[in-house]
């Protein structure tokens, strides 16, 4: 189509973005704004332009061409140029260098864009403080959810509303190792090597298969849908590692998928947070996400159920949205980092979990002898879980069997004792796992 | 949880809303206002007050009180007034008292904001002008699939990339309808008169089910998503009339399911607009949208695919969308209407739609006799139109038949002339239909 040049805006002073970190995305960051350039500086009002970099060696090989830009070893340099508008943060790690960076550019009173979310997670408030006192932006859209503009869509595009709830599928790898496993007929280990062999899973995967990732990212959704600081050590993390492929075809009995879900939800003045593997039904539209791509799900007292999905990570998504927070600083759209003033956010009193109502699934391998069903069911009637469903698979050539069950809605703590007192019956081999069902309700 | 109360905020200057037009969505407003206004000031740094009201009766019934509103009996009256900082349309239509409205507010260097999406499909561009010269906002985050912020999202979470296409379900009437008469088994009119007794259609429900609706939604989507003037009569427009049930499940059959989709697409210097009713394939996420929701795909060179989806109209979405908007502007947030200011946009060239290639469902009913398929097959070939599969149906009784095609890609002006020849032949009695396949590649 025809555009007409914008020659106003881009004969305008350009934003001078400094970046630390040349890894992955630090490189979509540089391609991003090479070939799209033209379009940015017309969205923007002015050209976005890289002038200094940094990073920990100069001389590797990378597939951009870092030679128009100034070179700083030390990334804290950065901040000092004048020829540096904006720094952006792209090294990782809570703290350290990342850490250290983020301080000197927000008390130089440089505005200052990241996509570390463990150092949010852990140090978002004091960084927020010191944004608030220098009025510099602090911006994050690529911390959670990759190209997601689900950061843009809590602190903005739902601000109208109470919400009650916000959760979602957080963590790329874990989704791509699910939905693998389940399509592929794969068990979780068979599964983990190829992705690491794939590059979709890191050499350490324990951040990402453990949980913590998506905590880190949890921590911060939270804070923004509910006005609370940033709370990650309340946020309950299981990861991924005991799940079994035989979960995934029990839960498909039971109509669900099985993914690794990040939920907050605020009530009676408590604040839960868990990150866990759930059963999804299939009528929730979470189910429906595979592989690498993230979705997050906002449910407010006016608009109802919003969902945002996309690619979760990557270099491409990952720059797009460290490319939006920039456009929106070119802009002059800033304001409070977790979407008001700290001193408005409230301090989150963590939910017990043991009282949270729900449907769980539980799983045990038992000894396939006569009498089994009945020493578990009692157990269960003990305990005062109601069943909803209850599947014993054919068993092994081992003679040791599955147990599935589904309860009805009953107390965490209840299905807690039940397991407890389950693993201490003498047919009860072990192998025991617990996973809650997503509820639908909104 | 706990929150601090921000004093700060709540004793700030509140920004002092006019509110015309106190229909469903105006009632919206000023519930959402009293409701979360705590929290709305928290969050937009000061509060948000209505102050004055205007509607055709002032008399009328209405579920909120406006008592303690200034009443005036003409809503321009509301730009003059001295408290009111801002002016918020829901009256509708494209042009009169809106419009009138529109022009006098942002003459007056008022913010405006508006819902009112035929008048932004029309007069978008010159309102657009006045709010750049008076350095006033002009915001309508409420025009395009209610609650769901996708105007924030393309203009800016989507911000740094270059789209290629942004695509959607954009008319909740026509969604509910044709997943009702899907998972009903019900014709087209029986689902209509449903609709209309409970108010998810209008009386006259031409501007929905014909898709001009979707089309004034479309032309604003493509114009922030294209940096393009909004072209609506540009827009090729067809409606869901004269879809039956036979088309639905025949479509189930080819692994498809019928949604009305607003589609446009840059490519070769030329923009493509249409809404039309497609066969969505279920692999694809906007298969899965079903009842009153709308749901937004856009697909950029950096992000990879986003979708939003959500309640798509209604009171509380619909005022969760203007008051986001009234939020932004309290924060100071605003920017050019259309993304980039006019003197940016371009013109988009018109794409031919009889070029563009994809795949399309045709039907026609035809006198079952020996060899109609062989004259249809015929007519086919010598348009130059592969078919990928054909089915014919069990015949009525009344000895008519339906028969229906998907192609393989091929131009659209083949399968346009394919039609009208066979429509030309003696055993083809009418009843015929053509829709396109929506392409799923990105």
């Amino acid at each position: 189509m025809t555009t007409s040049t914008d020659t106003a805006s881009a004969t305008l002073p350009p934003l001078r973005v400094g970046l630390a970190g040349l890894g992955t995305v630090g490189a979509g960051v540089v391609k991003l704004l090479n070939e799209n350039g033209a379009l940015i500086t017309r969205r923007a009002g002015r050209p976005i332009a890289v002038t200094a970099v940094s990073a920990r060696d100069r001389t590797r090989h990378r597939d951009v061409d870092i030679s128009p830009f100034q070179w700083e070893d030390d990334a804290l340099a950065l901040v000092g140029r004048d020829d540096v508008d904006v720094v952006v943060e792209l090294i990782g790690g809570a703290d350290g260098p990342a850490l250290t960076l983020a301080r000197a550019a927000l008390a130089a009173g440089k505005p200052f864009v990241t996509a570390n979310k463990a150092m949010l997670a852990h140090h978002g408030i004091t960084l927020a403080e010191l944004a608030e006192t220098r009025a510099t932006p602090l911006k994050f859209e690529a911390a959670v959810a990759g190209g997601i503009p689900v950061i843009k869509g809590l602190r903005e595009g739902a601000a109208a509303n109470q919400l009650s709830r916000v959760y979602g599928i957080l963590n790329g790898t874990c989704n791509y190792i699910l939905t693998r496993m389940e399509k592929e007929g794969l068990e979780f280990h068979s599964v983990l090597a190829e992705a690491q062999r794939l590059g979709y899973a890191e050499a350490d995967p324990s951040f990402d298969i453990d949980g913590i990732d998506a905590a880190h990212k949890l921590a911060i959704l939270a804070s923004l849908a509910f006005g609370s600081r940033p709370a990650f050590n309340d946020v309950e993390t299981h990861g991924i590692r005991g799940i079994c492929l035989a979960d995934l075809r029990q839960a498909a009995v039971f109509g669900c998928r099985i993914r690794l879900v990040g939920e907050a939800a605020a009530s009676n003045n408590t604040l839960l947070q868990r990150v866990r593997p759930m059963l999804v039904p299939l009528s929730h539209p979470l189910s429906a996400i595979e592989g690498p791509l993230n979705a997050v799900v906002a449910e407010g007292n006016f608009v109802g159920r919003l969902l945002f999905s996309g690619p979760g990570a990557g270099e491409g998504p990952t720059a797009s949205a460290v490319v939006a927070d920039l456009i929106d600083i070119a802009r002059g759209e800033d304001g409070p980092a977790f979407a008001m003033p700290v001193s408005a956010l409230g301090h989150a009193e963590p939910a017990s979990h043991g009282t949270r109502r729900g449907r769980y699934y539980l799983r045990l391998s038992v000894h396939d002898r006569p009498g089994v069903l009945a020493d578990l069911t009692a157990t269960l009637r003990d305990a005062g879980v109601s069943i909803e469903s209850l599947i014993q698979p054919a068993s092994n050539a081992d003679e040791l069997a599955l147990v599935v069950m589904l309860t009805h809605e009953v107390a965490e703590q209840s299905v807690v004792r039940a397991q407890a007192a389950m693993a201490d019956l003498p047919v009860v081999v072990g192998g025991s796992l617990m996973m809650p069902v997503l509820s639908t309700d909104s």
